[in-house]
């Protein structure tokens, strides 16, 4: 048995998502389940690092496989890359330790949050970004980013909080920057609760619209209550960019 | 009669080209007729600056229409971007003088080739990019590049060369620069023979692959043989980015 990781670009337009579900063929994960159960001729589950919701895409997902055979990294990208459909794609793989293990070994994930603001048409990235045509103001967006930052408790920042589970998270930083028509709000975190980075930036684009002072994060992270929060944005304009792990714990023998 | 000069984005690979032809639907021009000509309920032609053939896309294309009503550009983006198919785009729209000719009145233009270059899947781009999954070497095309820059006869850099037309044109600039898997050959100039681009993109790349030598070129250029250059690359890896106009040309009145 040999562990392999696996880094991977999707389009997830067309999905219901990265976990796997009844129709195979919903799902990023169920495509790749099937690809790699193919290859070895019998059932083989492909573990993620992040399960990206509906429509979300991925420029840097990270999975882990445990294949039988022993197989070089250059056998499975070259089978797994013919099999795949055109808007799923095997960038990265390697050998990695039998202990890896995508999502639970993961200390960092960076998404992108991507917005075409501008009235013009977005002719070529239409699929992949929200457009807002009102121009943002970057810099009240950065001062309410900033008040993020660092460890809090991210209920008002979540889709139905659990009372039980800690809704705790550390954000390491968070970056707004406009190249052309683009602005991109880029945020790096231990581990995101669920619909966390798009309703953070349905809060900021309020803030950035005028519609919100960037005072008012405190307030949020503080009363804690989901309502209060900005509008959770569109899938389509989220990207998982990167997952990073420890030095050592993804290095294959 | 006013004259507009308008800028134009479109992602060619549903289209036969730019240029005109019996089935209106065919061609970006055609598109962009049929919403002027609904605007002002008369036949109305669009004049571009460059025929892109079928598959080739533009994030800088130009265009100039006359207009019967004195409609303001914002009203005219309004309704041509409403009007328009989602890949085809009017970006900028500003009143021209009467004598300005999208064609005829342009200076310089630049395309660029795009190539995917890795033998990874190309998830987001495929559809604007051509694939090579082979190394190349950039500094040897750029040597290659460099012996084309300037004033010369570029029969053998063209589809069909015409006997009786001159194939002089002048090449300003051609910079090849590689940001993470792609690699783009930009190339600026007065004007380009059929296919121009193409087969110096197609020359280029196989110097690229260690096929040829980067100092061919001169003898390619003095022999003037369409067969003894490169291939003619794929359509769909090029994108007219830019067209340029002499100060004061362009602003209407």
């Amino acid at each position: 048995m040999q562990n392999y990781k696996i880094v991977i670009a999707y389009d997830g337009s067309r999905y219901k998502g990265w976990q796997s579900q009844k129709n195979v063929d919903a799902t990023i994960q169920g495509k790749l389940n099937h690809v790699f159960s193919t290859l070895e001729n019998r059932c083989v589950e492909v573990q993620g690092a992040g399960r990206t919701d509906a429509g979300v895409h991925a420029t840097g997902q990270v999975a882990n496989v445990k294949l039988d055979k022993r197989w070089t990294p250059e056998e499975i990208m070259e089978y797994a890359n013919h099999y795949l459909p055109e808007d799923i794609g095997i960038m990265e793989i390697e050998k990695a330790p039998a202990k890896f293990h995508a999502r639970l070994s993961a200390i960092r994930k960076t998404y992108c949050y991507r917005i075409f603001n501008s009235s013009a048409p977005n002719v070529f990235e239409r699929k992949w970004m929200c457009k807002i045509a009102e121009p943002l103001d970057l810099e009240a967006m950065r001062q309410g980013a900033v008040i993020l930052e660092g460890t809090h408790d991210f209920s008002a920042f979540c889709f139905r909080a659990s009372k039980k589970k800690s809704a705790v998270r550390t954000i390491e930083r968070i970056e707004v920057k406009r190249k052309g028509r683009e602005v991109d709000i880029i945020i790096t975190g231990g581990g995101f609760l669920h619909h966390m980075v798009r309703i953070i930036a349905g809060t900021l684009v309020e803030v950035g619209l005028g519609k919100r002072q960037f005072q008012e994060m405190e307030e949020l992270l503080k009363r804690g209550v989901r309502d209060q929060a900005g509008v959770t944005m569109p899938a389509q304009g989220l990207v998982l960019l990167s997952v990073e792990y420890q030095q050592g714990q993804q290095q294959g023998e």
